[in-house]
């Protein structure tokens, strides 16, 4: 896999949680203390929940310092432009897509470099794609998100059993796009048609 | 220990947690996704956390994929028989009274064989059995039930103390069936007589 | 740094914690054992989140039982002197500000010694300071107090920066004594001034 063009993307996608952390907290009048924690937590909580189960310490953020000036970054870049990332919400979308999908491939790559089973690879991709908007909603005391919003983690799921059927059969510099693309796709078209999975209705429904 | 009968009832309990946890989720609304995550939180959540404050990585369910298989059956098996469960509600708080004690049990054992003391090889038993509804009823946004509830994990300290006590003078083959029923029988009568510990009633206490 | 100084203000910090985790989880009327579990996360959950960070594990209190002690002294006193604490207010203010110093410091030692960079040793002694409170108000479902008080974090922040800038030129003895008067200081000024960082104010702020 190349390596510069992963380690772009990666930061791309810290950056692009990072502003969906601190929009949610400036949502939630927090102070910028709290804004820049929960758009640390956002950016990146995955990876580091990821690292821990792993056994990977000190976690990666500890020993390379530009995770924390992107976060910075990021947080600042949503201060600054909070009025007009109103209307860009499409371009906040397709970034925390993007970062959605480069995480997944992170993940997966590095639980497969470990020796992990394909399985808990795929777990250790969309776990480190996710988890930290799970955090972020739990700062936030809210029912985490992706457990109410169209088809999220499930197209990290998706993207990964893409990346890990076709993993024999390309090489990464067009693996790695195409796994993007597809799950760029599939938020794209979950989102605009409201693709939900069905509830599973327990006896209580009617409450 | 006979492991292949600790392994059996490490299974039944991850099992009957894994419904529990498909049930909570599914009272919240979540979608498959949602419920099948907090499934695998609640039963695998408690062991996670025990393995990391131990240093035990990669965590157990990441090398043996059969744990994730249990806990879909589970979430399946809550899903298949949501309507039935509400009358079997007593054979669910049975199975789960009977992980709580496995897990204790299993969180000594594992405490105890890395050199750890007796007390914080209890408090790794309370963790692992108890821990995984916590996370649970965070991630559904309660007050965790735990706090809540009759005597819960009491039961398991009072078993772990029981264990720690007989450990020397008794053969695991008798000795875990009855620390597993000992449990089992406090859960019941506490359920039954609805027994609480007392609150501990602060300044605020009239509000 | 003197060892024995630094240990006493851990003891001294760790039961001022235990103290504040005791009276919040009364508060919300859990049951002895709920107090219990609140009173040693408040304590403990800091430090053990900067060892599982950093992958010192087991966590420091596994190893010494004496920490549990405490969080249960500082359990039992809060029982016990509930009424005057009230009337205690500033001398229980007065150890946790304690401990936030002490704790700041300790886990930029610790980060430091594992080689670590002076960021994140700051981040590390803040997380150390904070993260307990953090969990305690999440276990209560709070939106974390630390988000929404006056300069809390932002005090550990400052004190580690001036900690960080001095080390070269001062021995611990002076160092620490200052860095621990000066948080204190800073706590007292923007508690009594109701000192609160700038909101950082998204498009939804009328709401």
């Amino acid at each position: 896999m190349d390596i510069s063009l992963i380690t772009l993307l990666d930061l791309v996608g810290t950056f692009a949680f990072a502003i969906s952390g601190a929009l949610a907290a400036s949502y939630k009048r927090l102070d910028i203390f709290g804004v820049l924690v929960v758009a640390f937590v956002t950016a990146l909580g995955g990876g580091t929940l990821r690292d821990l189960l792993m056994g990977q310490q000190p976690v990666g953020w500890m020993l390379n310092t530009e995770y924390l000036l992107i976060v910075l970054f990021g947080a600042v870049f949503a201060y600054l432009f909070r009025r007009t990332l109103e209307s860009l919400r499409r371009t906040l979308f397709v970034f925390d897509a993007m970062g959605l999908a480069v995480f997944t491939i992170l993940g997966m790559e590095k639980a497969l470099g470990l020796g992990l089973s394909p399985v808990i690879a795929i777990m250790m991709g969309i776990l480190s794609a996710v988890f930290g908007g799970v955090i972020r909603d739990i700062l936030c005391n809210e029912i985490p998100l992706i457990f109410r919003q169209e088809i999220y983690a499930t197209a990290c799921l998706a993207g990964g059993i893409l990346y890990w059927g076709l993993e024999k059969y390309l090489p990464s510099l067009y693996l790695v796009p195409i796994t993007i693309l597809f799950i760029l796709i599939l938020r794209v078209v979950a989102v605009r048609y409201h693709l939900h999975l069905p509830t599973f209705k327990g006896e209580q429904e009617s409450i």
